[in-house]
């Protein structure tokens, strides 16, 4: 979690800042994500919590210091820049939407509010923390809807961009609704129910594939599952029956999976083994398991790897991470970007939540929409460089996002492209105050 | 760097040969890739120092092993177990081809023999580990092919899948042939050359964005580059051509590329600003930098970023860690699976590489093709838990990558597929034994 971690141009605007004596200088950055993947209707937030211990824990090692100081970029740093750097700590605001929510373009998932150099180094690790972990949180939901009710598992560290991303996921995963995740250090570390039994590999280390199940029936007992198709699914799925119980079912890797699961359960059922399931892996996907429903398969649970651990079909988002507004001498400037195609809003904002749409205003605006002031939803989080109060537990995030999730419009849910996109309309004071900022903007080049 | 960090049936599965008494066995997996992505039409070999980093460490920590004892899968664990895995050490062998290596379809990248326990247990992290970064370099050899000589600078670490990811991109895109990284932490850790200067918000913290040039112009002198379309990219661009000199040129982050590129190349020409570069970012990739040689456009350098941190076109590799081998009791036994649509061949192998075509063999098969052994790719690395040699340096890896993508047939550097896939021969005595073991299998089965 080290400071040097961001972009190098974070630390050559840092010595300008500190050069141009600017340092004092208040910043308001806005991370928000300027459109939906086209396969997804709402995101979930996620990413908070390690977002928070990073400012938390914000520091330069001295070794990271004598780098730094070894490159040309600050070959013409300020005096004192590097004593700067060496002692920085975040001492400053960050308000976020909370972990689990549905978020729409536009709307800041967090707000950093700090001096100019603390807040422009974080956004090269806060961009990438919340958009990856809100990636795989708003594909799981997807994966999580399309199961009906069975149960899904996060399967896919082995596919995760780097080890360490697979105990991220993990995370994000059982955030937005999987049961768990097969990795273990994310169950240790974020208290996630953890799955799995045996591979392939189990299978061939034996002289057979019975002594290979009674070996794993012995040690996992009512928890077993037998992987059946290493060399013949029907076959493995016979030996699993005449074995019998303890049993907690089977699993199937590889073929048509609907069909064999029709094989398999009736193989199961005709032994007696009518409580036994049968969990599905292979490449699955949210359309697959929606599939596998509507074929009405007698599939019970799936390992969900490759696809939700990599976002396949939406591996990243256009997060950004914008100056809104920056306070020198007492004063507050609003700051916006007026290139072709990349413009922002400027001033922090606050996103009020309201069954059917959301209403985006200035944060400091009292919501005053007819009769119902609606949710806001971005809360202080870090003030002054402090945690204001624990974070929610991964369990209680994980609630908030089912009961969250559950309440937006109906037709948000289905995997196709929602026909109209959820509304999020724009309060009249930011409408004006973007506008003024245009006209002032003009002025000066005109 | 945990051992914990790893799927949880790598650890049931362990506890279960520990309780067959099998921990002697020694096994050999395979590390390879199914399937080309259908936008590669060849892979390029990294992650092997952090695979080394992972082997070389490998152990669990006192807690971890109070979290397994604690899980139900580990009930009924033999005794001795846990004593077993808390003095776990990685003792075996790893064979790898070098990182820089274009690699194809079902060719190890790696090759693992060590006590099943331990071998089993580092699937999950060498996969991934291999598997991202191989991801990235190829997507970033494609990338610098496609910009015929101009630089490629990574840029991706925000949208990369955790910040952890994103400095082992940079790594990788570096290796593959890109001139850097924007990645400051890839930098220092891994010696590779860092770019950048500064972001729109650094345009926007100013009164105007002449204020900001100047001051950016004092910092880095000759490698001021002045980002242009905060507000108006032609503005901008008479702005840079006012304040002409120390310059290393402009970056348009916006807009059409190709006509701003012209206009922006025009008006410094005009100012006499001949050697000021125009450096381009927004979303690229290989084929929007192919676009641009095509019509060339006067662009000098990029930042390819999202597309490239995340390899979006093909976000996940099909890599998967096979059974190949298990000695027992001094006798090798050999193994492979022969289920419906994921067949793999028996036996530790070797590649060797000819100009036009590989020959993959058994690994202790002496290749006699007629009169020329070949280049064998795969090298003993770490040797019963020691690296056996020093890794090459990275830059070292990196100009061997230039070599050996260099000398691929011509046509596998089409961005488009290439209409027949590189030859990849298998030896008769592979064939052979690959035939005898499922006929064996067929025997034991009928």
């Amino acid at each position: 979690m080290s400071a040097l971690n961001t972009d190098l141009y974070e630390l050559t605007m840092a010595a300008g800042y500190f050069a141009a004596h600017k340092h004092h200088d208040v910043a308001t950055f806005e991370l928000s994500v300027r459109r939906l993947p086209a396969t997804r209707n709402y995101l979930v937030a996620a990413g908070l919590q390690q977002a928070v211990e990073y400012l938390l824990n914000l520091r330069f090692t001295p070794e990271e210091i004598d780098y730094l100081r070894s490159l040309p970029h600050f070959r013409n740093a300020p005096t004192g820049f590097f004593e700067y750097l060496s002692k920085l700590r975040f001492t400053g605001d960050m308000f976020a939407v909370p972990e689990g929510s549905p978020i729409f373009p536009n709307e800041p998932i967090a707000i950093v509010r700090a001096p100019i150099i603390e807040a422009q180094l974080a956004e090269t690790y806060l961009i990438s923390t919340f958009a990856f972990q809100t990636s795989i949180a708003s594909k799981a939901a997807r994966c999580v809807h399309a199961a009906q009710g069975r149960t899904v598992v996060e399967f896919g560290s082995r596919r995760a961009h780097s080890p360490g991303a697979g105990i991220l996921a993990g995370r994000a995963a059982y955030l937005a609704g999987c049961a768990g995740t097969s990795n273990a250090e994310a169950g240790m570390r974020y208290g996630i129910p953890v799955f799995g039994t045996a591979a392939h590999s189990w299978t061939m280390a034996f002289h057979d594939e019975e002594e290979a199940f009674l070996t794993l029936q012995r040690l996992l007992g009512e928890s077993t599952v037998f992987l059946i198709d290493t060399y013949d699914t029907l076959d493995g799925a016979r030996l699993a029956a005449r074995l019998g119980k303890p049993l907690w079912g089977v699993r199937l890797d590889s073929g048509n999976l609907i069909k064999l699961s029709r094989q398999v359960r009736k193989i199961l059922d005709d032994a007696g083994l009518h409580d036994a399931k049968i969990f599905a892996t292979n490449d699955l996907d949210e359309y697959r398991l929606a599939e596998f429903a509507k074929e009405g398969a007698p599939l019970d649970a799936f390992g969900v790897g490759t696809q939700l651990a990599t976002s396949a079909d939406a591996p990243s988002l256009s997060a950004v991470y914008k100056l809104v507004e920056l306070k020198r001498d007492g004063h507050i400037h609003y700051t916006a970007k007026y290139s072709l195609d990349k413009n922002t809003m400027p001033g922090a904002k606050q996103v009020y939540r309201y069954p059917d749409h959301d209403l985006l205003t200035l944060y400091t605006e009292c919501n005053d929409e007819t009769g119902d002031p609606g949710e806001p939803l971005l809360r202080p989080v870090v003030i002054q460089g402090g945690l204001l109060e624990p974070l929610p537990t991964l369990e209680r995030s994980r609630a908030y996002a089912k009961q969250s999730i559950a309440a937006l419009p109906k037709q948000l849910h289905d995997l196709e492209s929602a026909s109209l996109p959820y509304p999020v309309n724009i309060s009249p004071k930011l409408l004006a105050l973007s506008e003024t900022r245009r006209q002032e903007f003009q002025l000066t080049r005109d």
